[in-house]
């Protein structure tokens, strides 16, 4: 371990006011959930808007967002590679032997490249392209290809509590990714994957994490 | 080492005719490449795609999609996770250090969950959206928000070889998920990526792993 934790533990970014009004989809959540279920303190340093396109911040994350993961002079982003980073260090998100270990790694990616790429079409589809005159026409297809991911997703998940055996970072990273859809009712058509969700959210590490970051919400300036 | 290479090496799946036509953006080519990096022999199963949603394959992908990684009792999909299974296996495409290997890694997330998504719309809108009536009107928005991510990508990448010291997991990514933009031209507007896949698709091991997986198109059955 070449950077051992201070007391206070590591600090993650997180958005001042956030957009989803503390809803807990933006995705510093990810990463609050994954240190609550690996019972690491950490620090949090909230930004506005302006500050993450500011330099400083840009020299930690090159693409302006959050949240970003600072433990002794390592400096990570992208949630997926702060969770993992999270899982290698401290025991209870990544199964001990080694091909159960790299399934869940899997699970994972898969939440990431195969789930989430529809998703946020459709949340670009209603956020960025709503006033367009295409709107109507096209949210269906684009529900069709959400559709399509979640049906297998269903399949194979069956009557199983989570992906593959025990709760681990590829059932953190697909109940996260899974519920940005929660709002949009797309959820109900499929409610094995529905209640996979509901499953993950009662997990007290979720809950406490959850809680942190609408904390900060109803804190925040307006 | 609970899974030690057969004397052939893993299987990995392929297309039996690629839809790109051997032009190497199919997934497989990514799982290709990171082997010829590591120096390892593998065997390539290849599959039409009728088999691919059959439940054999199911069984193997449950998005019924290639490749697959079997190697022993261990059975992948996603190319990240086989990709990254590989290099904490075999020395050559993650660094020594902690705290470069978790950057490296985060690249890896960073050309998966920020890069290739919209990409992957932009895929969506030329293949499965062309005929409709927004197409046209539509493709610029989807190119702008490409653009968006490909800016500070470049910003970051400055007269660098390599986005974070030496080659790695997340050069090998990245160039994979740029080299789908290629035919688009939008690479163009970033000399700095354009030069940096160059740099990429010029190593001995992207040849060889290309060379491969054009030579299985050529021999598919028309």
């Amino acid at each position: 371990m070449t950077h051992p934790a201070t007391p206070t533990g590591p600090t993650i970014t997180a958005f001042e006011t956030s957009p989803d009004r503390g809803q807990g989809l933006a995705r510093d959540m990810r990463v609050r959930w994954a240190l609550e279920e690996l019972g690491q303190a950490y620090q949090v340093r909230l930004l506005s808007f302006r500050e993450m396109k500011a330099p400083a911040h840009l020299a930690l994350h090159p693409f302006g967002q959050i949240p970003t993961y600072e433990e002794g002079d390592l400096v990570l982003f992208e949630t997926g590679a702060i969770v993992l980073h999270l899982a290698e260090r401290h025991p209870g998100l990544l199964p001990l032997g080694a091909p159960a270990r790299a399934r869940a790694i899997a699970w994972m990616f898969a939440a990431l490249n195969t789930i989430e790429p529809p998703i946020l079409e459709l949340v670009t589809a209603r956020l960025l392209e709503a006033d367009r005159p295409w709107s109507a026409a096209r949210l269906p297809l684009v529900e069709a290809r959400i559709h399509d991911r979640l049906r297998p997703l269903a399949v194979r998940l069956g009557d199983a509590d989570w992906l593959d055996g025990d709760f681990s970072v590829g059932d953190l990273m697909m109940a996260s990714v899974l519920l940005r859809l929660r709002a949009s009712g797309l959820l109900d058509a499929h409610p094995i994957l529905s209640r996979y969700v509901t499953r993950a959210e009662t997990r007290p590490a979720y809950r406490r994490a959850f809680d942190a970051q609408l904390a900060v919400f109803r804190a925040a300036p307006r």
